[in-house]
């Protein structure tokens, strides 16, 4: 297939690559000149404004947006929409809040296009181990983008078959799906990432009772300086979390075994506090998604106010002082 | 009645205190001999030692240990149980933990001695207002101390008294109660004090929220500067959230309104700890007391190890830098 | 003044009924005859619909809503603003969130109108005790409106007065606080909410703890039989978690102290959610607030889903049996 | 080596099997006979009583125990600490406590006997795949039992390699580790399933919010039937959260798309517990594994008293009605 694709950052350009490395033909649009010449010298063909990109772009026109969500992927939809010729479709392939979708695909309906929300991860490694995707969007639009979809995802691999699959939609085993109408693969992405989030304070939490049972005030015989590299490298052979984020760790601290390189401020993105609005608009019980990305806010505060306050109302009841040196 | 009472710290010195106002008898030690002084000033007859302060007492001997739980009170209770005459009776109105408390109680026992745990909340306002009290212990030896117990508690004062409760204990109506065998007081002043980390989290939340409000980055008519010290002061009017402990919180913002006085660092004392392993041990979900206690840990951190995992694990799979500057 | 009351349900005919008692007039519309009929009956002026209710009201018009919030509330709001004179005055006195009234209030004033947001606390009790008001507005509006909220108001009644209020808004002490613009009156009442469900779930749990000592499964001498409702009426004098829950938790446990008459599902309202929701964007930590909302949640399930996949992982990775008999 | 094996449930029975696989010789114990014919059958030498088995074993005598962790495991280990000849080695491969084996350590080497705590990960897998397993002990007395650990370990098979360990200890890539002293090996595995736990509740919560999206309630277009199974099925490549819990619930939901072979009551083992033991012991925030240990335990509730009080408050102050229907 011939696709247009803007947005060349970490990720959109790493996705044309790999498009071109499957054989399809891209056409490439971002606002850094730069990073257009440097796809072009892999194959892709360079566009110098959405205009111009749509011209080279055979009927129906199939364009991948991937560009930082938010306002952008807003404004670039609706350029777009107004641009395109009937039957196009436009695929958002960022981050997108999962509701934007369902607006932006009832807007174009109206126009008589079709948009594809693509729920992408992978990260660094998706050009070499493919993207995990989930889809939304209708049917048919969805299954012409089949061969682009297949291209990125990352195949069957080496994993391991799932028994009892027979029957069932073979694209899962791929590493893609269509997972429902507009806004159900972000959706799906994005309850990925809170899950991701719990996964990850997991680990925080447990290495943090490890490390902290070498400190020096436990009593002698209960306390254990542990080797937390080889701790992860041990239960990625046949333990029960063994996991993608355990191999990471292992990584990261058989060479950095203190991680000093690390400040402890952490970042947080849309998809961890829209899953905590599903789960509420939705009376989902979702303690551990919560406190995992509550320990990133916090991570990123000095003192909050509460826990001054914490102080007062000790101070006031008990004559507890925990004010500061004068 | 005539009583001894050792340890004449902050809450020794005025249990002592409310009790001489009573018309009681104080046998005073301390290792301090200034405080021990400064009591006798006020009217108690100063001890030199456990010895000394046994001779001064009638039989059966009655001694009130208010020490700091842990090495201290055990060991102070040890060396009662070693010298008093049969029939005597020690009451730890610490914060021991209760299990010490059912343990001790089996060795004075054996001993033909009478052990009591108090469990005693009214912090730096005991003086004046009255100690709320939670006791455990024998039927008879409870009843047997009930002329220094009544005169300790805070009494019915203006509290509205509560429909329904004809044919009950009247005492819990004058501030204490026998909760039960020896370590129910201290089980059921851990568990107060569980509830009073729980509640204090929960206004420091709710304040925290109401203070970020005014974060000059939301949105113009989204954003509220909001006076936390005229809501606290509101809300103790008709809202269901008047307690004391908010009186406390209005009290400290009326004169600190940025509480600028206190650092944020938190302490937690046992009974915030044991709260939660009776939970565990009792398979009760304890999310909030839990929560309230974890966030006094984090609030004397600076950033713990397992938040820097985080970040090493966000920059393996996505790229992501959150490194310290170099 | 004379004052339009839409609603009179348990909190407006109560509203009213206090507002009549201070002097004020009211003109009274409900969708139900009976309850303008009742209110009729203790001196307010009926109305058929909206236009007669305007009709009876001098320049400028205020009329009080007090409906359900949410549709019910929208559509009144939207029929007041295109029938009013300039210069009127919508209070909405119900549980709005409080982004809804941020967007009402523009709306209105663009019509000439003022729009006035008044969380209220009080339920119940308010006809006696008074309500506790935050309010959202415009200066010069909400003090215009100064005698009936005075009159709702608690009153400084005989609450202790705090130290160091000199200089400060007199309202608070009264019972209501005017909180800032449009939407501030709902914020913060949105706010006492959350923290009244942080309260709450600590109460309980703390309770939970206490009733399952009992347990018989627990060693000899590590079980206690708790009497709750003594407990409950203990903490109220001179404890740390005395407090308005805690006067109502005695009075439950005092007529029911195995709360036979409760089945255990326990309601949301919006504003405990919409909390964590401000929370989320303000990138506040709210574990305690969250696990309270949590907890009601799962109150009003049967096994969620999110159990059986557990029990199906520990039967897929260790065996253990944890299914359905057959 | 020639090793005796007390214990052979489903997990001491395949260990046994597995090291004689690869050619040591096992001297087989159990209470049940039928168990010990089994083995025996599988080439085992069977014992009828310790003194039979340690009999039959050379200098120093080596004895794996694989029973129930408490009571039982903790007579057995009595005695053979009575029977041992000095020099002995009693491995405790179990899930017991890892207090308790810093006290039996020291019981032990008081009697010139070793003790070795192995936690060890794998269930039902193990046999074929190999036992992930964390050791405690004296470094020699570890040494010297590295044949069988090596035999029973997973081996470095074709986990991809953690590049940056040269110099490391390579024990860890065969799926092993010396932890440290006497205790360490149970407390790495205790804190393994503490994250385990973790883990399970973040998928537990993510697949309930993609569940609940289905339902009907919801406004149309936001409403989407998800399919799990193919969810579960496409995360295993490609996605950060790819694991072998993933992997495991992917089969689950094959076979059982809506897991109606579960009941939802959720066991924990003492693992869990423990976890959050040490995180207070040690003052560590714990917020996920907490709730995912809360989780469970409230999966096998009906209403706790504390929703009951909950409602009853409610009722109390707003007279809301959450009664049982009479």
């Amino acid at each position: 297939m011939r696709i247009g694709i803007i947005g060349l950052g970490r990720m959109g350009g790493n996705i044309a690559r790999r498009l071109m490395r499957a054989g399809h033909e891209c056409v490439a649009l971002d606002r850094s000149a730069e990073a257009v010449k440097a796809l072009a010298a892999d194959g892709a063909e360079p566009a110098a404004d959405v205009a111009a990109l749509l011209a080279k772009l055979p009927q129906p026109q199939v364009v991948w947006v991937m560009l930082p969500s938010g306002e952008i992927t807003e404004a670039m939809v609706a350029e777009l929409a107004g641009a395109m010729r009937p039957g196009g479709v436009v695929i958002d392939g960022g981050n997108s809040f999962w509701k934007d979708d369902v607006r932006r695909g009832r807007e174009l309906r109206a126009k008589g296009l079709h948009y594809v929300d693509v729920g992408t991860s992978g990260g660094v490694w998706g050009l070499e181990r493919g993207y995990c995707m989930m889809i939304g969007g209708d049917e048919e639009t969805v299954r012409m983008l089949d061969p682009i979809l297949a291209a990125l995802a990352p195949g069957a691999g080496e994993v391991t078959r799932t028994p009892g699959r027979e029957g069932r939609d073979p694209r899962a085993e791929q590493g893609y799906i269509h997972a429902g109408p507009v806004g159900a693969g972000h959706f799906v992405k994005m309850v990925h990432n809170g899950i991701e989030y719990g996964m990850m304070q997991a680990f925080a939490e447990g290495f943090e009772i490890m490390r902290t049972r070498g400190d020096g005030a436990l009593p002698e015989g209960e306390r254990f300086d542990l080797d937390l590299a080889d701790i992860a490298e041990v239960w990625r052979r046949g333990s029960v979390v063994s996991s993608w984020l355990l191999d990471l760790t292992a990584i990261a601290l058989a060479g950095d075994p203190k991680l000093d390189a690390y400040g402890g401020n952490v970042a947080d993105s849309g998809e961890g506090r829209w899953t905590i609005q599903a789960a509420i608009e939705q009376a989902v019980p979702a303690n551990v998604l919560s406190a995992a990305l509550y320990a990133r806010f916090r991570s990123r505060q000095e003192h909050p106010f509460g826990e001054k306050l914490l102080s007062a109302m000790r101070f006031q009841f008990g004559g507890h002082v925990e004010t500061k040196p004068g």
